[in-house]
C-alpha cells in the first residue's frame, strides 16, 4: 500500500493498494455511525461487502443508493440524501462513505460539505477516473439544468481509499474514460509517465500510475486549493471537453470529451508534440475529434463556470510536460477552437 | 461610521452607521455585476433604492425576491435562486447582495457559498437581529423538513453594511426580536452593556450597542470560526429556543424563543443574576416562559445539529458576564429543562 499525505484546509491521507478496502474500519472514527452512499451499479457488488465489514466491526451503518449515471448528480438526489441523513438523525460525529465513481463522490461529498454545515466523508473511488481525479482535492458538487458542476463546495474528505482491485469489475469503456485523465497528467507534467503509457498502453502499472497521478494532483491542490491559479492547469482539455459533453447532451462521456479537448487544444495551440499526443489517445481507444461546430462549442463554453468576466482560461500544451494558462476573450474562442477541430 | 475588521478564513469589514447604504457602490468590486436578493417586505422599500444607486453608478444588476418569512428558507427557494443565477450567467467575478433579515442573509449566503463553489456576497442586514448576529460570522444555510439550519456552509461575506437607518421601518415586534440577541451578548460577556440596557430599555444607543455586539461576535468568530469550541457560547438560549420554535411550529418567533431559552437555562442552572435577567427580558417585552412540556422540548432538542453523539452542549449562565459550556447527556436534558420552566 502507498500513502500520500495531502496538506490542505484539512489534512488527509490517500491510500492506494490492492485489497485495502477490507481494512475500511481502520479509517472510521471511533463511535461514528456511517452512511454508505453508492449507485445502482456499484452498490450491489461492493456496498454489500462494505456493510459486512462494518457489521463485523460493530459500526452502525445505513445505506443510500442512487441510480447510476450523471443524471443522478442533480439537486433532487442531493436534497433526498440530505433528508435521508436528517431523518436518520445523523450528527457531526457521523461519517459518509462515498462508494462509487465521480458522480457518487461529488454528490455525497457535497452533501457531507453542507449537511450540518459539514460532516466528515471518506472517498472510496471505484473507477480509475475517480481515483486519479475527482476523489482527491475536495471539489464536490452537483449539476444544474444550465450546466454541469454549477453548484458545489471545496470540502476535503477525511480520507481517500483507492483499492485497485475494485477496478476489476469496471467495464472497459469506463476504464478508458479514466485513461483520458491519466494522459492529461502525463501531458501536463510528466514525460516519463507519458513514455510509460506509450510503452505499456492499457496494460500500464496501475498502482504506480495512480500514485503518480495523485502525486501531481496533490501538488496542484496544495498550491491552489480553491482553484484560482495554478490548479487551473488540471483543466487541460476540460473547457472544450465540457462544451462537447454539453452539446452532445452527455452522450459523449467525460473521458472521451476530455480526450477530444486535449487533442483540439494541442492542434489549435500548435503543440510540438501533437502527433505523439494524438497517437497515444488513439492507442487507448480514445477519440480525438468530434462532429460539432466551433460555433456550437464556443457557445456552450460561455457558460463554463471558470469564466471570469469576458474571458475564459484555456490550458495550452506547448509540449509534453510544458503547459500554460492562456486567458482568451470569449469572442475569440470560436476562432481558436476552429483551428483545432 | 464605525468599522470592525473580521479576521477569518476570508478577512472583511463590518461597517456600522447611519445612512451608509448610499455608498454601497464603494463596496462592489470593479466590473462585477450584482444580484440583489431580498424579500417581499424589504424589497419594495429598500430594493428599489439600492437599484437606483447601482444604476447611477453603472453597476449591472438584477433583482431576486422571495416571500418574507422563515418558510422561504427552504431547499426550493435555494434551488430557484441558483437556477436564476445560472440562467443569468453569473460568474465568479460577480456578487450577491443579501438585503434583508436573517432568512435572506442565510439563504443568499448559502447560494453564494455554493454557486460555482463560491462567489462573493455582501450582507446588508435590515433587522437588528441580522445586524448583531446572522450577518456576521459566515454561517449560511437553509432549513430541511426535519429541522432548522440543517444544511449550510461556513462562508464569510466580502463585506457587511449595517445602515442603522434601515431599522426605522422595522415593525416593533421584529425589533424586540433582535433585542433578545442583544441581551444574549450582555448576559454572555458584558455587564456594562447589560447595565446600559437596564438603564435605557428599548431606547438604547443603537450604533454603540450594535458595534459592541459585533465586537463580541468578532472575537468569538476569530477564535473558533467553525463553531467547534468557544463559538458555542453564542448558542446561549438557542438549544432550548430552537426546540421551542420547533414545537410551536414556528408560531413563536426566534427572538421570543431565545428569550425563553435564556430565562429557562438561567433558572435551571441557578444563575445568581436570574432575577435581573428576567426583569430585563420583561422590560423589553420579551417572554420568559412557555406552555410546552419539558418532555416535548427535550424530544425536539434531540435533533439539534449541535448534538454530538449522545450529548448536547448547553450554555449555562452562572452570572451576568460569566457563562460556560455544559455537555449534558441527551437523556438528562428533560430533567434539566423541567427545573427551568
Amino acid at each position: 500500500m502507498t500513502e500520500i499525505k495531502i496538506h490542505a484546509s484539512r489534512d488527509y491521507t490517500v491510500s492506494i493498494g490492492s485489497g485495502i478496502l477490507s481494512r475500511i474500519a481502520d479509517w472510521i472514527p471511533s463511535g461514528a455511525g456511517v452512511c454508505i452512499v453508492s449507485d445502482s451499479n456499484v452498490g450491489p457488488i461492493y456496498g454489500i461487502i462494505l456493510q459486512k465489514f462494518f457489521h463485523a466491526n460493530k459500526i452502525q451503518n445505513c445505506y443510500y443508493t442512487i441510480p447510476a449515471g450523471e443524471a443522478s448528480k442533480n439537486a433532487e438526489s442531493y436534497l433526498a440524501l440530505l433528508d435521508y441523513l436528517s431523518v436518520n438523525q445523523f450528527t457531526r460525529s457521523d461519517c459518509i462513505i462515498a462508494l462509487g465513481g465521480g458522480v457518487v463522490g461529488d454528490l455525497a461529498g457535497f452533501a457531507a460539505a453542507t449537511y450540518l454545515r459539514g460532516i466528515p466523508y471518506i472517498q472510496v473511488p471505484t473507477t480509475l477516473l475517480a481515483m486519479v481525479d475527482s476523489s482527491v482535492g475536495g471539489k464536490t458538487g452537483i449539476d444544474l439544468p444550465a450546466g454541469k458542476n454549477l453548484v458545489g463546495a471545496f470540502y476535503q474528505p477525511a480520507a481517500v481509499i483507492c483499492d485497485t482491485d475494485l477496478m476489476n469489475t469496471l467495464p472497459e469503456e469506463i476504464f478508458r474514460d479514466g485513461c483520458a485523465e491519466v494522459i492529461k497528467y502525463a501531458v501536463l507534467y510528466d514525460p516519463a509517465l507519458f513514455a510509460h503509457l506509450e510503452e505499456r498502453g492499457m496494460d500500464f502499472d496501475r498502482e504506480r500510475v495512480i500514485t503518480q497521478c495523485i502525486e501531481w494532483k496533490r501538488k496542484s491542490v496544495e498550491q491552489d486549493e480553491l482553484d484560482r491559479g495554478s490548479r487551473m492547469l488540471l483543466n487541460l482539455g476540460h473547457t472544450i471537453g465540457h462544451a462537447i459533453e454539453s452539446v452532445s447532451n452527455y452522450c459523449i462521456s467525460h473521458g472521451q470529451a476530455v480526450a477530444i479537448g486535449i487533442a483540439t487544444v494541442s492542434r489549435a495551440a500548435g503543440c510540438t508534440d501533437t502527433d505523439r499526443i494524438l497517437s497515444l489517445l488513439h492507442r487507448f481507444g480514445l477519440p480525438t475529434s468530434c462532429q460539432y461546430s466551433a460555433e456550437a462549442l464556443a457557445q456552450a463554453a460561455k457558460s463554463d463556470k471558470k469564466r471570469s468576466g469576458d474571458q475564459v482560461h484555456l490550458i495550452i500544451p506547448r509540449a509534453i510536460g510544458d503547459c500554460a494558462v492562456m486567458p482568451i476573450d470569449i469572442e475569440e474562442l470560436e476562432v481558436f477552437i476552429k483551428k483545432g477541430l
